[in-house]
């Protein structure tokens, strides 16, 4: 269920705040401050003038915010007692779905990070693989409190971001998607490669974990894109294409075995909300790829 | 021990016989009958003359020498009843340290070849991986008995060539080896990629296996070739280019994590006594490969 | 002035001959022959139609259609004795302002093709550049009678196509437009590049003029395709790209004077319906192009 | 005629001024200077022991030595009232054959620059194509007198380098030579394209000078560096490889006209004594270059 912004910016603030307050984990407050900044002009401004009343708040405040979010994969979640938004983030990244001995990992490494900063790590999981997560909990607990106050509080714009896009529609929606498409020329042929089967992976902890199975259309790219309608996940992923029975089929000479049979393509997304174009360009004894447009 | 073809041309027959019988597998014969073919003005036409030997051969002593070889990881190779030659170039492939499993797995296809042909299935190993030695197995398992007779005295020939190649010196050498290179270009600075790691790594029953670290020189290549001194194991391959580590090293902007940071190049040699040149042109965002020379 | 195809099912004939007799040249008769196939389901089978009553023509009246076309680049053309549909498309190649040399040249070839032929030369000439044309003459002289008669009407299918669908709107139109395009990625930036100047010349007689001086967008590509809404003249044609400019304005190291600086890619359009893509790859060491979709 | 190095340093002074004297422009002091500096363990530092001599003379010294020089292309050297290495060395870039309106262009040039810097104007041109040397006077007339005394003595350097690497054979030879050279890849057949025609320009005055004709030899390169054994004149060149006609050739389908016919790749040389390798790998639809190693 989605709102309109014109329908919020006549709303009275019991109204308004039952429509959106939720997009900021048990913090009503923030949505009751904003009320009173009718009407927004955009999404985009709705959800900055929210994160604004969370940067205006005192640090207790501030913190008492912070420490009202679940732990990361934590005991909470596993026992259902974490908001709606909470729980299907955590599984959208498989959170939900650890082996014991990950799940222990992830408390050890909450546990440390509460003992240093007093409040859970807190991260905007749909931004991130989870390889990505683990390296994000490394490395900020190696932060100081005021850094680690500043990068909190920019995981919290960017999971209230996704909230608020996902509830209210309207002008000037903020950019919180990202899209990854691939596109493979047979240079040899000076045409798209038709029918060619592609495999697409993550990495996870060393390993490659396939999401997606496709084949390219009559222009050489995928019917939908490898990943999109949502931020991209931020991490290590491997495309790998069908090189060899692509030519085979066509009965061009290759060697045998064919001197490029699977060409796998190794990369990794820095950017959520970006369209990454990872391209193909080949031949049986030649390739090239580079970041596209 | 090498000896000179000057000298061989020189020898009385069981000196000759002596010198370079043993190249064929318990074949005396075969150096016997060539003998009063001397004078031979390359090493590749003594070659040829002993080879000729087998193929004028009739049918029967063809079999008889095909069936004194040993079977291919097989017991008698286990229990050391095989010539050095043998068992050094069975070792080469690793085919003396199978699993109890992968030489049970051997023994019954030797039991089903001999079933069908009744020889031992022979193959120049030093061309091949462990895989193509498998795939060659069963390829050859579903030849006629014409066909394959013809396939193992080719492959008779390889052996046989490497073994002269290796006792004799002279004029007219064959061709017995391949080699495999790479080079790394910085299209980005328009300079060879100086200190870039690379691994390189044989596909062992869909595992990467390494086989080789080493690093590029000033000029962008190693030092060594990947392979060289030796014919090319027919086989799949993988180099392992650190990108990431050489433009981190240089300060280059790449992302964080970098777009490209591992870049594997997956390739087959299907020629042994051929250079493959396998280079790599790289920027932190795109990169080509091809089949060079 | 256009008409709907829905119109022009409904019509009587005369004025149905009105609006689209003059698709053929002085050949109201096709439209006449077609009246009574009405109606058609696309503007591709109305000009299918028309077509099929050349064809079904006696060889007689098809050579006094192939007669009533003026002779190209001609004295009739120049003289103003034309219709307008082919002083047009004439004008859209240039043969409208040949010097008095390339005039006389036209009409050695037009002579010495009606002497063999005894029809003139037709060609559609917007489906060619200058050079392409010329090339066309000499090729379709050393044709036979029946060959170039076939060659003639292929012509007269495009000539037509290309007016009808000028002509006439509606469901199924021909494909009768190709258009060309590129695209400039910066891959040291891994990014498109921006503001880059683009000059794309045409060849003629061993000489490049230019017809378009553009610049890249932010996506790397030019707001309009660089020939687009008409048929690709075949033809040689040539892109310049201020690669050295490019990199320069950034302050990138490249050289002095700069390794590259105006880069040359020279290509020819064989299909003139069709999509060319003609991208480049590009860092101050190394380029690349391909025909891509 | 050339002399060894270990000779020149058991001569007497006059037989060592006689020797090597005239390296330096009518400057015989210099050589008699270092004669006591013997002996010199290689090349280089002879002539840097000779060059230290020039730096350290007083400046009017070093003033009298550069007005000793004959104006570029001027009208000593048309009246030939220069020393042979100063005409061969005018000769090879062409100033012997300006067109009079060339040759007053210099000539304008030289008079403005002694106008203002009281010598005249100093090149290296074996290092330079003319186009280079028109440049490099352009920017140096803007130099201030020091900046520009600082340029000659270096032009001085590297003339007297080369004079004394071609007088004197010996341990430590100073690096003077560049070379230019190319390698083409059929990346559609995975070997290198033999056989392809290859014309090689110089740019002169915004127009390409043939300098070669060349051809591929089986390795896809060709027998002589393009250019070799000289430094490499500081300049832009374009290479056209005939790639339409080596596919023609091999009955590979690549349109009619072909996609590619003459592939120019436009280059420029900044670096005189460095090697510039310019590769072309090339499939009818595609192809790419670097700068190679």
């Amino acid at each position: 269920m989605t709102i309109g912004l014109a329908d919020l910016n006549h709303m009275a603030q019991p109204a308004f705040v039952a429509a959106i307050g939720d997009a900021f984990e048990r913090a009503p407050w923030v949505a009751e401050q904003v009320h009173a900044k009718r009407p927004f002009d955009s999404v985009t401004s709705l959800h900055a003038a929210m994160m604004g009343a969370v940067r205006a708040a005192p640090r207790d405040g501030q913190l008492a915010f912070l420490r009202s979010h679940p732990d990361l994969a934590g005991k909470a979640a596993r026992a259902g007692q974490v908001t709606d938004d909470s729980r299907r983030e955590q599984a959208s990244v498989g959170l939900d779905t650890l082996s014991d001995d990950e799940f222990a990992h992830f408390n050890r490494l909450n546990d440390a990070y509460k003992a240093k900063f007093d409040f859970p790590f807190i991260v905007c999981v749909r931004r991130h693989t989870r390889d990505s997560i683990l390296r994000q909990f490394e490395l900020r607990l190696g932060n100081d409190a005021a850094t680690e106050l500043a990068a909190a509080l920019q995981e919290i714009f960017y999971i209230t971001r996704l909230r608020v896009a996902a509830k209210v529609t309207g002008e000037g929606m903020p950019k919180v998607n990202g899209r990854l498409s691939t596109h493979v020329l047979d240079t040899q042929a000076g045409r798209p490669a038709v029918g060619m089967a592609i495999e697409f992976y993550e990495y996870v902890g060393g390993r490659a974990h396939r999401l997606v199975t496709t084949v390219t259309n009559t222009d050489g790219r995928t019917d939908e894109p490898l990943i999109g309608g949502r931020p991209l996940p931020i991490g290590r992923y491997e495309l790998r294409f069908m090189v060899g029975d692509h030519f085979r089929a066509r009965g061009i000479e290759q060697g045998d075995p064919p001197f490029l049979d699977i060409v796998p393509i190794r990369f990794s997304v820095a950017e959520a909300e970006t369209h990454y174009h990872v391209p193909l360009l080949c031949t049986p004894w030649s390739y090239s790829t580079y970041r596209g447009s």
